[in-house]
């Protein structure tokens, strides 16, 4: 119809970059990072973010997209909204990775600019060096622009070290230091929006260890609808304290990067998760907001008395990544945190799912208050649907609770696709619903609840056992601090369940016999896991136990004759 | 790129429909409404709206224009879901119009089917006879189905009316009630979701006194943001039980149809604004949050002591659609009322921009916070830009807090235009910004304070004299209850200040001459109201001063020789 005219008065591209431009003009005195010593405004960050979005239009073009190896900084921060508002694409890379999976990733994204962070130069060198010569034709690789982030505040000796870094790169020409090349941006830099809120805005590649990566493709849209829709199933009311204990390079903080800004909060950065930091900086800041994995909670409880300190108010702490044992969020509580439960992947922007939670479960007693918050739950208001289908005939499974489908979701905050991997992404949204790869079964009431990872789930006589079922019950053992559980090859049953376990520092005399025996006491026999190891447990740099390499333990254990004949 | 699979998984269609299946599903049991006796689950709302969906479906098509004239009622809130679940435009139409009015409406946007609550029956009646003998020929004209809502619970002794409902409408068939509608609804009706998010949802006349009334049409995606941005700067949680003190038909209920549906909230419905009503209400189901215009929080709080009870907790009160006198905000504040103050229009799905309060205002003196949040303020998370620009040059206004412009808006939550008006879109997106036709300045800080409407201002020897302004004095004076100001033509001056003013029931020996040496004390001079009448008010429904009736009251009082030449 004539009188619908789209025109620049009634349509706009929504983008988290609106977020900051509103904030800085509204609360621009307002802290928007605060990093040691280091405070910066809303006014400054923003004009920090034009900087820098002015200094890389110099280095590459619209639709490029700019790596980072980096822990938390300010400058993480500020490459979430610098790094788009230049219309590039923002790719954040666990910094935990070797050198062989960044360079993959630097390959497979073609990086026109590298940020790292000065103590992940010499890793990155290495990526760099990996790629150019596995690099058939120079012409398929231009050389990226490395741009060297020094991190005065934490890095001791960096001031020092800043001579030296050209020499671990030789051949790459001058580096440039982060806070030299803002210096040659323009802090009045027009920011470009996108001309469609489906523009990619950043590229997150999967934590998957096995496979090959595979690069995550976010638009504006979805950033712009999971960062509010986020914040709105948190409460998070404006003007939140937001503690960094999540990196930055997970899910782009699980959007809380853009979510904190559209809610006029201050950012509480941290390099690296130290119980004691944690505590220290709730109570100077008097912080309201934290995310963290599940692991992630269980070391903050898990500190002694002397790193503890009174909380000065409620601090709401989300939680996701992985199944919270029931035990962690009780204790959690019990401190006086206040844990709500979200579920999601890389390829939904980080939260999916919450655990919308029922004031009248507050009457319920405490452990069954856990068990029900361990839900993953419902969709939240940017997803359409979530359900528990069979991946085979695609009918959703009963809701009874107890049979096991593939979670599958559909909605505005469901990735692109996969970075130059059609095959895949056509996998992913096979018959219009994005298969998540996890197991697990619904409720009744409509609430989801994650059994295992496809691949997690033990096999055991034919029998389904969830392996997140079995950890849970070790969780609420009074000696054991960690566990995990994995399957391990066996010639009768095909597989048996195989505990990790680490104990905790009090613990004595606890023996394998022990565990099982009280794993008898609480799960089905077949449940009950027929090895126990005890051993530090191998984690992602999100927290996430590698299961994968605790498989590889367990099947090296032995080697029976039937999984032989197979492999 | 190939990579990026726009379907069914990832990309749906932005729609407030979302928000009544998601909360149907995840909190079925919680009250979706409650009207004096009467209560729906949102199990039960979900269904009747299904029904509802499912019953106009055979009635007219996809695209066509469903009208209803009714106050606030249960019957008005499902079909804010259920005629868009069939993919139809929801018109609602102000209760409290003439058949003259009504017929212009119903004629102009082509209802297919209009729905009537049993006591506007006559009016509707009259408005239809006078589309039908004003119709050169019946075939533009297809007679609409007419549905009847017996408002059994309010209206006495409707029961008894059914019977002679036919009476009221001979010709126009057997009539159908809307309970016996639903009946014929399959609750299990396959909703209709937009295809696109710019597909109209509703149309909204402007309640604009004078000109020809102009239908403003609302988008899926609009109305989506507008309510999850207005839940989100009001801070509203999780479960907010809200009073409709606002007639739905004004902005879908600012937007909040929706959005307490998106907040698994509770609407407590009221047919008729009474304060004692308000009061009992609020004490009884708890009210958390509830929305009215200036003058219905006059009302509240200018209640009798015999009416008014203790609120059982914060209230929230969202203002708006008139510029708040500071001194109302200051009297609901000492009441209990936590007032926020926004301002939009029609044309912006009702809020647009909110004063958002700053921590730091609390230590300023009471007076002085009334004052600061009688600015109209900043953009919401949805809009892009607001600013004050002159309408000649489109030049933005100096931010000096005197500089007068007209505000104008961009962004996601503009209309899409006015319905068979191209000119007047044209004219209202001219330059590329929404022409608000409000008269404002913009202080250093960034927040927009209305001073009028275009029309409103009263031009005196010259300077521009603003009604608000005149007005904000007199609502201070002890014995004025309310006040209107607006231009009296004057043979000297050009115009003059005329004030209507209606005095408190406790108010004795007031005359013009003193109110005048009241408003000398605080006003410039030329800003002191030359005349004094003591009058009733002429209101809209929507609770809002109908100035043009005052101007032309105070036309009619002389007839100057300058203003009669010229008229």
């Amino acid at each position: 119809m004539e009188e619908e005219a789209k025109c620049a008065a009634n349509y706009t591209a929504l983008t988290p970059l609106s977020f900051i431009e509103r904030i800085a003009s509204v609360y621009g005195e307002r802290d928007a990072v605060i990093y040691g010593d280091i405070r910066f405004t809303w006014t400054q960050t923003f004009e920090r973010c034009r900087r820098l979005a002015s200094a890389v239009s110099k280095l590459a073009a619209v639709g490029d997209t700019v790596s980072i190896v980096s822990p938390n900084s300010p400058a993480l921060y500020e490459m979430h909204f610098g790094i788009p508002m230049a219309g590039m694409v923002l790719n954040t890379i666990n910094f935990r990775l070797d050198a062989t999976a960044i360079a993959v990733m630097l390959k497979h994204c073609e990086a026109k600019i590298v940020f790292v962070d000065v103590q992940y130069l010499q890793v990155v060198h290495k990526a760099l060096q990996t790629v150019v010569s596995s690099s058939s034709s120079l012409s398929s690789w231009r050389r990226p622009a490395i741009i060297v982030v020094e991190d005065r505040l934490h890095v001791a000796g960096a001031g020092g070290e800043s001579n030296t870094w050209n020499s671990f790169l030789p051949g790459w020409g001058e580096l440039v230091e982060y806070e030299d090349l803002l210096q040659t941006g323009d802090p009045q830099f027009a920011i470009r929006l996108p001309a469609d809120d489906w523009e990619t805005i950043s590229l997150n590649y999967t934590s998957g260890t096995t496979a090959r990566p595979k690069g995550v493709l976010y638009h504006h849209r979805g950033a712009y609808l999971n960062a509010l829709v986020s914040v709105l199933f948190w409460g998070m009311k404006e003007g939140p304290v937001y503690l960094w204990t999540l990196p930055m390079f997970h899910c782009n903080g699980w959007t809380f990067t853009w979510g904190v800004a559209a809610m006029a909060g201050t950012n509480i950065i941290m390099r690296n998760m130290e119980t004691k930091t944690v505590y220290d900086l709730i109570a100077k800041h008097r912080v309201t907001h934290l995310c963290g994995a599940p692991v992630v909670l269980n070391t903050i409880t898990s500190a002694g008395s002397h790193e503890k300190k009174k909380l000065p108010g409620r601090v709401h702490v989300l939680t996701g990544g992985a199944p919270p044992p029931p035990s962690v969020l009780s204790k959690m509580e019990g401190e006086g945190f206040d844990v709500m439960h979200s579920y999601g992947l890389t390829e939904t922007y980080g939260p999916a799912l919450v655990c919308s939670w029922k004031p009248e479960w507050n009457n319920l007693p405490l452990e069954a208050q856990a068990s029900l918050k361990a839900r993953q739950g419902v969709i939240h208001l940017a997803l359409q649907e979530a359900d528990v289908l069979d991946p085979t005939t695609m009918m959703p499974v009963q809701r009874d609770g107890s049979t096991i489908g593939e979670v599958m979701l559909k909605g505005s905050t469901v990735m692109k696709g996969y970075l130059k991997d059609k095959e895949a992404t056509r996998a992913a949204f096979k018959g219009g619903w994005f298969h998540t790869g996890d197991l697990g079964i619904i409720h009744a009431d409509g609430y989801i609840q994650i059994k295992d990872r496809s691949k997690d789930i033990i096999i055991s006589g034919g029998e389904n056992i969830s392996s997140i079922e079995v950890e849970s019950v070790l969780f609420k053992h009074p000696d054991i601090l960690e566990a995990a559980v994995v399957a391990r090859p066996d010639e009768h049953w095909g597989e048996t369940p195989c505990a990790f376990v680490t104990l905790k520092d009090s613990a004595s005399n606890v023996s394998a016999g022990s565990i099982m025996a009280y794993c008898r006491e609480r799960l089905p026999r077949f449940y009950v896991p027929r090895t126990v190891i005890f051993s530090e447990l191998p984690k992602t740099s999100t927290g996430k136990v590698q299961k994968v390499v605790l498989r590889e333990r367990a099947s090296a254990l032995n080697t029976p004759l039937k999984s032989a004949s197979k492999l």
